[in-house]
């Protein structure tokens, strides 16, 4: 076929999804040139009602749960609020895929009737608008992740998590734009554009779940799930300063997705998650814990059977361990200032924080990059060749056919898997052989990059490898001080290590673009052992921002974005 | 190399595993010919003194670690015991692989020294002699599964279960003989013959841990580690008449081992379980509950998290379901009536059985046989020709190289292999939508059968594809009156089906062989609920064997075998 064929989809679809906008939710005429903190423009337009603002600008699932509970709000009112807020958001950064706000306002009605004819809600997330990147199979929707070939397609049944979620109240209004072929990290693709990060336009706001995370940096989403196979949902959370959790991959149902892999590829490879992003890092357990009360081992046979209490937990006196670096890619100023102060912050508050040095650590840079070609890409080719569809830039330099991995090289690639996971165990105890209840350690080796700019994946992907949960924190913006840090001393480790230093020279970046960034820390525990996580975060996050660290980023009062 | 090569091997190897078998714990002479029945002889020899004799055949782990707790006995007392035991098991049934005899009684000496200095033990397994199948690695030992290429190269180190067994305070004293290459239902290789079933030598003892079947089954061991891919735990307990559970495979560790298979190839196919037989069904908790307990996942990254307390359990009244067939064999009369006998027991006792009818069922065996065969069997041919070693002629009729997968056959067995699991999620609910605590179902559509005659592995490998706990529960001796039963009188469904009919055709088969062979059921939980299938098992057992139901099979007076 002609490539007319996937411009002609792509016109199509986006067409579509804009008409799905009503007319007086449009922000009309958009500033031009916009700004390059969007944010402020929700705030000076007319579309959301003070109410509705304030609504979208100052909760989290949890305060919104309760208010919904109390009566003091209908769902209907919050999913409006958030239906109208969701649409500002995709006008001004391209965030959404696919839109559902009239059904999702007729559910809301509908769920605040029967909690009023029945006084009894669904659970805690009765009411609550959840968005969902755009993978998640939402009958009668498309899920094309970006490829116009997949568009035009809708699903026939929902995925095993929107189920739940359903079940558990929630209401779904729209699922959330993704890199194109979901191996990005910028978010981009021929079909709705790209993602742009709302706080600074100048960096990008990752991917692959890029939507999900401008979504909710613009706080049109409270509550987001995404999936993350390198970092796709770690890195959009740092890139728009969010909390999220990637947990293991037996740990949230992850069936009825396109992910635009070979079927049946995943079992043979590593694993991806299911996970979320929230503005609060109460949020994460309110999350994880409401899906693990639903069962979901009874839907989904890949998920393991445990309850929220039986996913761990931190001992009374918490011991943490910090690794500063990943011995691939030197982390630049500003990561390694907000790790320390990460740490001195936790010393201060009375607890202990050991070093960890894990030499086999590195290991799991080449493991990850192997696994994720064991298919050769073929099956992504053979979707875009279908209709003529190019790869966008980034990944047309980076991603080729190869032959697929045979069974010989798979089987050793699993041998040198399970090698590397028992090697580290061992960062599990300090050398006196206490147990460490988590681990801290960075995001990524730089801040929040400019477009297109972000520097592989590995301080993310290395707890794919291992299947450890791994959550994101924001800590604080990056300052006109930490521009003037020096690049690392250290000697340079090898081509990651440079380009990742290019990140910070003088000559090369200008490092203005990291000003109104979140830096961001990231925090791990042992598999499977998703509460233990939340425990450390939630500890962490109590030691950083104190009392107001709850519903955060916070927009307390119209006017004014934190 | 020549196939001298294989035979000098093997000479030597089963000459040195005599040699290390005291000469006064010889049964000299033995009789010639052996009764069907062997136990008798141990009751018969001077070998053991009265003491060893009744510490071997009136315990369970359960009742030897009180006594060892109360100091009623010491371990060195009921190692000696074991060991001789198993001596005298070994030379009437072929069961051992490796002894370590005078190592183990030297350890246990040292627990009741440091037992007597601390006033503690290690735990429940302080100074119990537990077995374990060859494939376990046991440091300065052999793993070499029944082929003699593997002989003469003593493992490196533990495997980590092994490891923790030490941990717990249990005694090594052997390994026990499995089928050349662990692929066959006979344990039969040329480094130690054939084992043999100690209660009727014309049956099998099952494989591929038959040796560790035929040594519970002479009480030469109380507790066996096994391993378990189709049935290799439960098709020799049910051989044996014992007790024995199979994981989850992310239950038990299980590296460390010899599998005779392409290194890293469990990853992309089915996985085994490490798994138990015993001699109690409350044996069986006190091992899950020990192993939980040192907290494996640990020291094995592929151990799922939960304590034994998060591992499920049954509800205050169970509801049972019975899935009479699997929809390929037809069981035959005496395992039909054994489970209809055991359904009745239960509904007398006040229990609700639900018949389970899942026509999706039927699928995994076409899965199971795919995934056996992942690897065209060409590992373990490069094994066996590296030096001329023939197999086996049960194996010689069955086993081939062939082209291994290549990575799109892996991902589509995958495919069908998750829809299969979805599918049989619905096994868990009755019509009524109400949970079904555990499943009970045939081990074998057959009784234990001749030698060389088990006629697959069907009703034990679909729990392995589906990774349910499982574990077999004896019932009852066949019967004279049983050996009248007709042969099905519904359709043949096919070539399986034939063949397992021929098992009780009373012009292909002698009926007679089936008396003094023990009818056992099987019992399965949802996967990773050990603790639930242990409950299910265990009101099963109350209520089949009453009062009586702890050590089984229980003999408990010099001469009177049960």
């Amino acid at each position: 076929m002609s490539s007319q064929t996937y411009h002609a989809i792509a016109h199509r679809k986006l067409k579509t999804l804009q008409s799905l906008i009503p007319k007086n939710w449009l922000l009309d005429p958009l500033p031009d040139p916009l700004p390059l903190d969007v944010r402020s423009l929700v705030s000076k337009s007319t579309v959301l009602t003070p109410d509705e603002f304030s609504i979208t600008s100052s909760h989290d699932v949890t305060s919104l749960s309760q208010l919904i509970h109390s009566r003091a709000l209908t769902s209907e009112a919050v999913t409006t609020a958030f239906c109208k807020r969701a649409a500002i958001a995709q006008q001004l950064t391209n965030c959404l895929s696919e839109v559902f706000f009239l059904p999702a306002i007729e559910r809301a009605h509908a769920l605040d009737v029967e909690y009023k004819r029945t006084g009894k809600t669904r659970g805690p997330l009765h009411g609550i608008p959840i968005s969902l990147k755009d993978t998640f199979n939402i009958k009668g929707y498309d899920s094309s992740i970006g490829m116009a070939s997949l568009a035009a397609n809708p699903a026939k049944e929902n995925a095993t998590l929107v189920d739940i979620l359903l079940e558990q109240g929630a209401v779904l209004y729209c699922k959330t734009n993704v890199s194109q072929t979901l191996m990005a990290l910028d978010s981009h693709n021929h079909l709705f554009g790209r993602v742009m990060n709302p706080r600074n336009r100048r960096v990008t706001a990752g991917g692959s779940s890029g939507g999900e995370g401008a979504l909710l940096g613009m706080r049109g989403s409270v509550l987001g799930i995404g999936t993350d196979i390198g970092g796709s949902v770690r890195i959009p959370a740092m890139c728009n300063g969010l909390y999220s959790i990637k947990p293991s991959s037996q740990r949230i149902p992850f069936i009825g997705q396109e992910i635009g892999q070979l079927p049946g590829i995943d079992r043979l490879g590593l694993q991806a998650s299911a996970g979320l992003m929230a503005t609060s890092v109460r949020d994460c357990e309110l999350f994880l814990k409401t899906i693990a009360d639903a069962n979901p081992w009874e839907k989904d046979p890949n998920v393991a059977f445990g309850s929220w209490d039986g996913q761990g937990g931190i001992g009374k006196k918490a011991l943490f361990g910090v690794m500063r670096a990943d011995g691939i890619t030197t982390p630049l100023s500003p990561v390694a200032k907000v790790l320390d102060e990460t740490v001195e912050a936790l010393r201060k508050a009375g607890l202990e924080v050991v070093e960890i040095n894990a030499p086999a650590f590195k290991k799991y840079h080449s493991l990850a990059n192997s696994f994720f070609g064991i298919g050769g890409n073929n099956h992504t080719f053979d979707i875009l060749e279908r209709i003529g569809e190019p790869l966008i830039p980034w990944l047309d330099t980076r991603l080729r056919r190869r032959k697929p991995a045979d069974l010989m090289q798979l089987s050793d690639l699993h041998v040198r898997k399970s090698a590397f996971e028992k090697e580290m165990l061992e960062i599990w105890r300090d050398e006196n052989g206490r147990m460490i209840d988590a681990l801290i350690c960075p995001v990524a080796p730089h801040p929040v990059p400019e477009i297109d700019r972000w520097n592989g994946v590995g301080y993310t992907s290395a707890f794919v490898v291992l299947d450890y949960p791994a959550g994101t924190l924001p800590v604080r913006d990056v300052s006109n001080d930490d521009l003037k840090d020096e690049l690392p001393e250290s000697e340079v480790l090898g081509g990651w290590d440079s380009r990742n230093r290019d990140l910070w020279h003088p000559s090369i970046s200008d490092r203005s673009v990291y000003l109104n960034t979140k830096l961001s820390v990231q925090v791990v525990a042992p598999r499977l052992q998703e509460r233990r996580l939340y425990q450390a975060m939630a500890l962490i996050d109590e030691i950083l921002h104190g009392a107001n660290s709850e519903i955060r980023p916070s927009i307390q009062s119209r006017g004014t974005v934190a």
